[in-house]
């Protein structure tokens, strides 16, 4: 038996490792070059943040249990993946103003690659007939740190996890709990999130969640392309209508650069199963992102290809849902039910390919996706799916 | 002398001890069995949270210094006394959105056996004209940490004490001051309260005051009984009514199950003395609460059985006033008046009864300060008591 | 080459330096008789706030790289220079509710004697057209964390600087960073601040600045006086209207003063170079402030001589403009603009004066800019300066 657990947090038992380096000496089985440490980070809007980076030889990424199990950043054999905010992160949930009467503070606290939205609601600020703040802007969960949290590795496999459990819990309100793992295997470019969300109350929830995933240079540059097995397309607003035929190509930096937002329906395989891949516009690099559409209905393109001091950025966004104000997509019936004490299961893969070749592959699983069939792209907003 | 102190904050001198252990070989005099220890957290919702536990051997209780000196819970011959509260706290203040614009941030932290509600107002939340949050849920002073704690032991007669000073302060606006001490004796099953408040202003102030104090099981579970010398009692709305015939018993968990809240005046002997019990189905266990009607002549009942998920709970909650908003508790004259510099006193005492004839002893207490009075039942909301 | 360099803090990387103690034997040269020190402060309010102290032998004073880089107090011959603030600080910006829908959570950390406001705004609250807070009081750059702290010490002139870096961002609206140096020489009683405020944007931006400086006792006594080089002086309000006939001194401590404020425009050399003194009823002490008009164009002086448990205290307080809700200055055109990139720098310098002498000396310097110019006193409130 060769997997290893280490505990970092568990609240309940008062238990809190300031410090861990894991390597491959500390792990019986013939797993080599992978390394695991924990640290928190001090000073700044970072002082108090917890990171567990994991780096399997060939990628490496940072989880962030102080903010919900979100990962900060990636490594491809040594360089970053991810973008770079203007935000000078990752900020400690306690800087974070999310209940602000605005209900945009969220943004105080946004540079991760992956940050969860969700899970009362994972959209625009919402409002109630006073005007004041009833959801705030992408939901609480990614501002809520993590209670218990480990890391264990299999020395045969070379299988490297994390998994954190962090609540989003008001007395009175919602009770849920978010269990998170992120795997990965020792060389590989490839991540995997398991994500486990219950509702712990004795009564009826409801819950939306949508993986804000972003991506700057190097996979974004002039001419990168978004590739996917579309259903349908349609533009969020006005401003997305403007950029409709460029709508899954990206344009050079533009300072002062409006965000375009577009809703989309992916085709899947039979199981549910579907892809998106981001290239550069080479194609001698990507991403993927393995989804299921059964877990994961609505996909959101977020375009933002502003100066890249204020974030150049596009967003792969998989979720139960549109990102609309809360109110609107449970008109629309868009959110996710359980029953006292049931959970649900919602899982995802990142695939970072390195060369032509990876991106070609990854292309051509999407084109069998997509078959025959004829994207129906819309030319204005619809109704049902775009809040007003 | 065999008195012996311990300061562990002191901010304005620079003293703060991460952790203490005080047992009695560090104490002159006989007494034995006791433990003090201060930590603080670490990690999850908690991280900074500092906690002092005292265990007299008999009675032990965790004190919260970083949350306005509330008890955290307590454990009576090893068992946990006080209630699960869905919540996973103790919740350090930076992670309460106290005054989000609706106000009820405050039920992000709720998770102790006992909560001050006050300083400046100790109710619902309350609005000014163009519906900006005046006051928020319960008030601040939960979630203010201490800058003075102290632990003292009388090593020959047994006392052990933790004092607090805790401020709700604003520049412009109110400077309230609260020394709490907790005080237990080696062996017994008691704990006693003494706050003082000051008006640390030049101008004179308006306080409230709410003790909060929260039990599920052991002490409650179906059948569990309140029992008060009553001279009245009004269900503070419609809700309320609905539950008034067994308005002082109370009902397995109901998931659901929608809070019931009544607002009592307790019969008290000549010196204000007075005693409430709450007692289990089988009456073998159950907890008394002793203050002075002169301190404290508004009491509230809150009955909150719903899933044990949710906090299957009931708060016994002797206040200065009935926890309705401010502005309209203020109009009726029920706020405490400080003259600049003054300072008033509150007591109050916990003790816990671990069988049949504790209890028994209890009731008979109760029911000498009942004599022949009988007591009083509202069958609706009465106005100037309840808030519409 | 003498200078002698340590850094603090600098998140990106992740260096943080918990203590430091720099005292003449670190560094070579001849400079001797100073001290510089860093710590992190724990428990109440202040815990986590960092605080470098610089002793230059004769002046000292202690500086909060978790509150933007605000001086927290002075101490002049050993004796404390600053202002009694009701509130218990340095307070750490996580329990400062900044963003409460009132706007006036800022004033829970108000305790420091010299506190910036801005950057996005520096006056009065505003709200937007549907009630929400848009600018809270006074601004966030105070309620900012540096995530750069550096001191340096020459040897040979005896200098000292403390610089730290603090951005105000949130993402899609502004970013800016404020690079502030504060200088000191071994044995003088006067530090310099150079702040840089550049807007990191590719798009252009605006900002405000104001400095906050506020002195209580010794320096504000009863009879104190604040001398300028007047061009013109308005009174805030009503309020203000009142005591426009002794708008430049000081009365014995009121319980329940309400403050008075008035707006100035200075006279300057050409060079735009000028000063303002605030000196105690004897003129055996006080305190000049030298600016440049031509950063800081308005100026404001805040008279609040209430009692001292409530902060008897006035501000003098240069700015890019009048402390107004951030529309109204917006209308005004009292803002500053930064093109993409752009840096702009302001200059200060606080000097302290220890007997009649000095205390002459700046009062002739200040007679020198006045001239033969007659102050204009504005006997109501001015449209366009004024909000109402």
């Amino acid at each position: 038996m060769a997997v290893k657990k280490w505990t970092l947090t568990d609240t309940a038992a008062g238990v809190y490792v300031d410090e861990l380096v894991v390597s491959p000496g500390d792990v019986e089985g013939g797993s080599d070059g992978y390394e695991i440490t924990k640290k928190t980070l001090r000073g700044g809007l970072s002082d108090g943040v917890d990171m567990v980076r994991v780096n399997n030889g060939n990628l490496a990424f940072a989880v962030l249990p102080t903010r919900g199990m979100g990962l900060w950043k990636a490594w491809l054999g040594g360089e970053e993946i991810g973008w770079q905010s203007p935000v000078r992160g990752p900020v400690h949930p306690s800087l974070v103003p999310v209940m602000e009467p605005g209900g945009l503070g969220w943004l105080d606290g946004f540079d991760e690659l992956l940050v969860r939205c969700g899970l009362e609601n994972n959209g625009a600020p919402d409002f109630d007939e006073s005007g004041k703040l009833a959801y705030p802007l992408h939901g609480r969960i990614a501002n809520r740190p993590a209670h218990q949290v480990e890391v264990s590795v299999d020395g045969d496999s070379g299988e490297i996890a994390v998994t954190g459990v962090v609540e989003e819990t008001r007395f009175h309100f919602s009770k849920l709990r978010l269990t998170s793992t992120v795997t990965t295997k020792v060389g590989e470019a490839r991540l995997q999130i398991r994500d486990v969300v219950e509702n712990f109350s004795g009564s009826p929830a409801e819950f939306q969640m949508l993986y804000h995933i972003n991506f700057g240079q190097p996979l974004l540059d002039p001419g990168s392309r978004f590739v996917a097995p579309v259903k349908t397309v349609v533009p969020r607003n006005e401003r997305a209508v403007e950029g409709m035929e460029t709508w899954n190509s990206y344009a050079p930096e533009v300072a002062g650069y409006s965000e375009q937002v577009y809703f989309l329906e992916l085709l899947s395989g039979e199981d549910g199963k579907t892809r998106t891949l981001l290239k550069n516009a080479e194609g001698t690099r990507g991403v993927s992102i393995l989804l299921d559409k059964n877990q994961l209905p609505c996909y959101t393109l977020w375009k933002n290809t502003t100066a890249s001091a204020d974030g150049y950025v596009t967003g792969l966004e998989p979720g139960t849902n549109f990102p609309n104000p809360r109110t609107f997509e449970g008109q629309q019936g868009r959110v996710v039910r359980l029953a006292p004490g049931a959970t649900t299961a919602i899982d995802l893969v990142l695939e970072f390919h390195k060369d032509p070749a990876e991106v070609e592959q990854a292309e051509d699983a999407i084109a069998a996706l997509q078959g025959d069939t004829e994207a129906e792209i819309g030319d204005e907003p619809w109704e049902g799916w775009c809040a007003s």
